[in-house]
């Protein structure tokens, strides 16, 4: 029997730790796998060896899974690193993997990190190494390739309806004419910015406006479009993504010429350029708002169909690795839209490496400036259903992450 | 049998609903009292005429009750509008309340609206009119006198702990130094940022320092104090309120000479500056999350203990009005916090109007950087409980309030 290591890569997403438990639980209930190991902060913490051993904790506390399954960000901490296709790099992990007897290396991440996937995978391959490589796909931004969605979205997804149907709520109070702007991740992509129309019910028309950043911006229609919702509305919230740009492919974000107490050019804030600009074109009341990695974090509103997809893609993935696949990461097919069924298959991992998928333009309304029916279609299903977050003095209680200061420590892993 | 009307005023909280909703369970089951009339827009609306009938709308559908009970912001819209006080304004109410045929008037806000309960009060008092005039307290800010705490603080302040314990598993992640701003609500009274401190278990550090307006804030002082804490934790989290203050009184936020594209001075963005201030003096990674109007619109997290307690204060005001009792609001006594338990009772409302509770110095800690063990005790129970929030379609299902379009579309009450 072999060992499997097992990494998270990236930015953060509330269901990385779902495909995480995916893996685990099938790595321990297949019974053919020997030791479950963690790299603590992916492929560099690996490279440093550093490492804990996830049997030991999950073994003994099963349902520390379910825990685990439901708690936000990285539970075995990320990194930015990925391998540089270097010869002796390459070697080194793989030495670092053989000292520890791993057959099974399994990487979460998004496209950077399944570029490493690829790296390492062509090289135990070459090498006639017998170690498996595989992925399993996370990002919030759904811009994955080879894949129907990305584990994450759907989570991301949920949060920002939400949090327009609630700011719905609290801008109607007063009579008076107001504009609220929210300011969605993805910077190359608008698919988290295009969840916020699932908001809209048959009571509820906010938001009134959305704006993706693959439809050049022009803040002279913008400015129409929201007197034109103004005369119809008396408050009005827009959803805009982060990464809008111009025609010419300038960040609006940039346009805003703010600097900070210390003359530095600060280049955030899509979201307060257009207040300003709302407030000097058209003189009504204007808040914007950043969710910022809330929007990421908030595991107590994450999507069950989410959570459940992530941890099932973990189990693919390992079920591959130890049918012999390599090079592969896990996705899910979609069969229909109307009952929601999907498959789970695998996919070369070379479709999905260093590339991004945009929001196609026919899903985009003829004004650029909002969904079709098609886009909510195909978003509906993923936000569906409620987790069971576990709460103990009135909060979210996820699970313990002080192992994550390890190397800070020189902690040793007790199994050592 | 006389009729009520009940109104909303001031800013939104998760939970001015469950008063609305408490004041009409009681009025319909009570069974002395004919028609519940609720004013739109409060009494700006009222001025005006407008008003709906609720025991229309909810005792034909009384599960609706449940709904509008956990629907954040106000059912029936708000006003920032206070009585002046002028003896034919004061006239003009009494008249448009005795052509309702109304023997009890709700009114449901802060120590503003409180104010506007007094002066009606007096009024009638003075002049030997039969209308009863109450209040029912409500506010984020728990800056309220003449009660224990606040309905809506507990769930701002559930908010605020829970997005800090999300915050912090995100921002573990990576084995490099960051520091999070979160800026909190409350200009005057601390409260809300000081209960982000809940956000702490045997597992959990975070938040790092917690900056209240009760204490004079000092740049320097900040900056040696994450400075400190950056030398024991890889990230840390720091909670400000929006109005913290220098030593001479002034914002700190105005500090902030950042002018928006036309040269306009931006007075928002405490945490902005503290985060310019940061990244100059220390350098390492920052961001500042802003969760403004969110803090106090998600209601599907709100607190359970809050939304009991803001129904059951909504009921124990009309029964006291019924009871005869004018110029007074309902209110809690604390009891014991473990276990907690409380009582309900009324307090006048010259108490409340117009007033401001502030965090105790005791309860801040010697440095002025966090809080204190008295002031977890006390906030804990608050937090207490999870709301069964309404789901359709994967996304809170709240009442319906198109209704308050009513003004701009010249709606009229099907009723009249």
């Amino acid at each position: 029997m072999k060992n499997l290591i097992v990494g998270q890569s990236g930015g953060p997403t509330s269901v990385i730790n779902s495909s995480l438990a995916g893996v685990i639980d099938y790595a321990i209930s297949c019974g053919e796998i020997k030791e479950i190991y963690g790299m603590i902060n992916g492929i560099e913490g690996l490279l440093e060896e550093n490492y804990i051993n996830l049997g030991n904790i999950f073994r003994h506390m099963p349902s520390e899974l379910n825990r685990l399954k439901v708690t936000p960000a990285m539970y075995l901490g990320s990194c930015r690193y990925k391998l540089t296709g270097d010869k002796d790099e390459l070697k080194k992990v793989v030495e670092i993997l053989q000292k520890l007897d791993v057959g099974y290396f399994v990487y979460i991440g998004g496209n950077d990190s399944m570029d490493t996937v690829k790296k390492l995978s062509d090289y135990t391959i070459e090498n006639g190494i017998d170690i498996k490589v595989v992925g399993v796909p996370k990002t919030i931004d759904n811009d994955l390739m080879g894949i129907d969605h990305s584990p994450g979205f759907g989570s991301a997804a949920k949060y920002i309806a939400s949090c327009v149907r609630e700011v719905a709520y609290d801008t109607s109070i007063y009579s008076i004419k107001s504009v609220h702007i929210i300011e969605a991740m993805g910077r190359n992509a608008g698919w988290v910015t295009a969840a916020s129309a699932l908001a809209r019910q048959e009571d509820m028309i906010a938001p009134h406006l959305i704006y993706l950043p693959e439809i050049a911006f022009s803040v002279e229609k913008f400015v129409q479009d929201v007197r034109d919702k103004l005369e119809q509305y008396n408050s009005i919230i827009v959803v805009v993504s982060e990464g809008i740009r111009d025609e010419n492919g300038e960040y609006i974000c940039a346009k805003n010429d703010k600097k900070d107490i210390f003359g530095h050019a600060q280049l955030s804030g899509t979201g307060e350029y257009l207040k300003s600009v709302v407030e000097k074109e058209i003189g009504c009341k204007v808040r914007s708002l950043e969710p910022s990695v809330i929007q990421r974090s908030a595991g107590h509103i994450s999507s069950l169909t989410d959570v459940e997809e992530a941890f099932n893609l973990g189990g693919v993935a390992v079920d591959a690795a130890m049918k012999g696949k390599s090079g592969i990461f896990s996705t899910i097919r979609r069969i229909s839209n109307k009952p929601y069924t999907i498959e789970y298959t695998t996919e070369d991992v070379a479709v999905v490496a260093n590339r991004e998928k945009k929001v196609p333009r026919s899903w985009i309304n003829k004004d650029g400036n909002d969904v079709t029916d098609e886009m909510i279609a195909y978003i509906r299903p993923l936000i569906e259903g409620v987790v069971q977050t576990p709460y103990r003095n009135g909060l979210p209680d996820y699970i313990d992450i002080r192992h994550l200061d390890v190397k800070k420590q020189n902690y040793k892993n007790p199994e050592d």
